[in-house]
């Protein structure tokens, strides 16, 4: 059998922020399933943060390929088996790109989906990155504890939204951090944010002071650039600040310039550490039956952007980074998968 | 009996690199130890990197006062106590300044010295702020192992000195930064680097990475500023930063612009982490029970810079930041005793 595969592919880098005009539509045909390869019916593709790194000619932990599938995550159905402790029917999610059909080896494949593991768009939120580094960064890194004070930088996004509700149930006093009033609605409803800024406002610093009267006490942090510089100056003591995004910088080609921080870092004692989640596969199973309890039981609030087929994909990832979204961003390509 | 007692007065507050016209001298007199104070003839006063921040305008985790002798740690003799527990003739070493005689509460006195705290100026070098520094970062941060390699910027100055000593000790591969070829020579020598690299020769980057051939996997930290910037390439995924001195840097009113670095921070999942000496006295025993065994048994290689007489200190402090001292540097006032 024969598959028409459409796909969309990177055609031009960028070190500024994606435009449609980055990427071209295509069609190949696969025509069977190779010996030790899979292939995958993509029913939901993933629009995330990080891949305006990966469209980067800078170095950066992961890239994507001109002329290829954008690098995305994608959850999909196993539709032919070319390996053994594959099956075909099993749903599966990994490194499968922008495109209908995925045609990939064992190493493009980030895990199986567990029976249990419904919806299955699911795997590329809640039980995908965004909730996977929630929780990480949190537990390994942050650490929040009552009487603490924790900020959440893009608070209302896909990551922030899940950080905010699991700092919460430590019993931090939970801060956010995001780019419109409407979010900050968000946050301080359905995500249940003690408080929240809009830092487009022009008196946002004043506002952030008065949202934390004990300064900060842990910073998880998803913009970095200017928003960071002014943050650093309500930290305190011995604060803790980790690096998991760096959304308020446009383009590092070259690294743009900032007040130096080694003086502040010295005198305050704070910690700052940098995070990807791709290195910590091995923390995943813990946090899946974590973040799954809690998504059971209704606990975790979770709002989704559902875009509707391949060709939204462009446009939907110039979105995000206008803040255009209202929850993850999903690209859905199979109509009544779940 | 009055004391006559000559000071070096801070006379005028600087962001840029001290000179000798900052200070000047003066003469007061002391009649008699107060009830509820200690009357201190200083043998020794430490002339320390951490001075130049003491006396910018710019907010710090201490201040020097316009018109008060010049804050510094100094170690000397009680010649009268009004204090219970302290008792004429004892060693004490503390926040005394520059000048020959200090009437301090007993908020000023870091601690007494031991009887087998001999020579008393050590108390200012190995058992003061540089060993006690070297051993708290190396062990409570940077916790050096075999086979990674560790580098000390301002690798031959107080602390680097130690601090390159003892994690060889702990095995790792040890490199120094330094300002001179003298001091390149003086690190492979008598202090037992590796390696170390003059950072003033044209190609130090290039020697350095020579000197890395496995990268960087810990960064005992002096100097910052453009230094550490070039030093961030060559640091390893999950490298240990810590920020203990930032010497590189003359001035921090407003701070100066650098390349950013938090992507690079969070790609290479880097854990950057602050630290002030003084925040940690409650792990001072150990510290001191370790450099003593090492002091003890000739281990540990010391050199000192002494300068005889008050009126040396502001020229002693001026060539530490033009790096002209060849060791610990103290400034003498009383000859013979130890």
């Amino acid at each position: 059998m024969t598959y028409i595969n459409r796909q969309i592919l990177l055609d031009t880098y960028t070190d500024a922020l994606p435009r449609t005009g980055n990427f071209v539509e295509s069609v190949t045909h696969i025509e069977a399933c190779e010996q030790g390869k899979l292939l995958i019916r993509n029913h939901y593709l993933s629009v995330d943060p990080a891949q305006k790194g990966w469209m980067s000619r800078a170095a950066n932990y992961a890239s994507a390929s001109l002329g290829e599938p954008m690098r995305a995550l994608a959850v999909g159905e196993i539709i032919e088996s070319g390996l053994d402790d594959f099956l075909e029917g099993e749903y599966v999610t990994g490194w499968f790109g922008w495109q209908e059909y995925a045609h990939v080896g064992r190493d493009a494949v980030q895990r199986g989906l567990g029976a249990v593991e419904r919806p299955i768009r699911y795997a590329l939120g809640v039980y995908g990155l965004n909730g996977l580094t929630a929780y990480i960064v949190l537990e390994d890194i942050l650490q929040p504890k009552a009487g603490e004070t924790l900020l959440v930088s893009t608070a209302a996004g896909g990551v922030g939204s899940i950080a905010g509700q699991l700092a919460r149930e430590k019993g931090a006093r939970v801060i956010g951090l995001t780019g419109s009033d409407d979010k900050v609605a968000l946050c301080t409803g359905d995500y249940g944010y003690h408080a929240a800024v809009n830092y487009r406002a022009p008196d946002w610093r004043e506002q952030l002071a008065a949202a934390c009267p004990d300064g900060i006490h842990k910073y998880f942090d998803m913009t970095g650039g200017w928003i960071s510089d002014e943050v650093v100056a309500l930290m305190n003591q011995s604060a803790v600040h980790a690096q998991v995004g760096t959304a308020a910088v446009a383009s590092w080609d070259p690294a743009p310039l900032a007040p130096r921080r080694e003086r502040v870092l010295l005198m305050k004692e704070i910690t700052q550490r940098g995070f990807v989640i791709f290195n910590h596969p091995h923390r995943y199973p813990e946090a899946l039956g974590y973040l799954h309890e809690r998504v059971s039981n209704g606990q975790l609030k979770l709002r989704e952007d559902i875009r509707e087929g391949l060709s939204a994909a462009p446009g939907a990832l110039v979105d995000l980074y206008a803040g255009l979204n209202q929850g993850k961003l999903l690209i859905r390509l199979v109509g009544d998968s779940d």
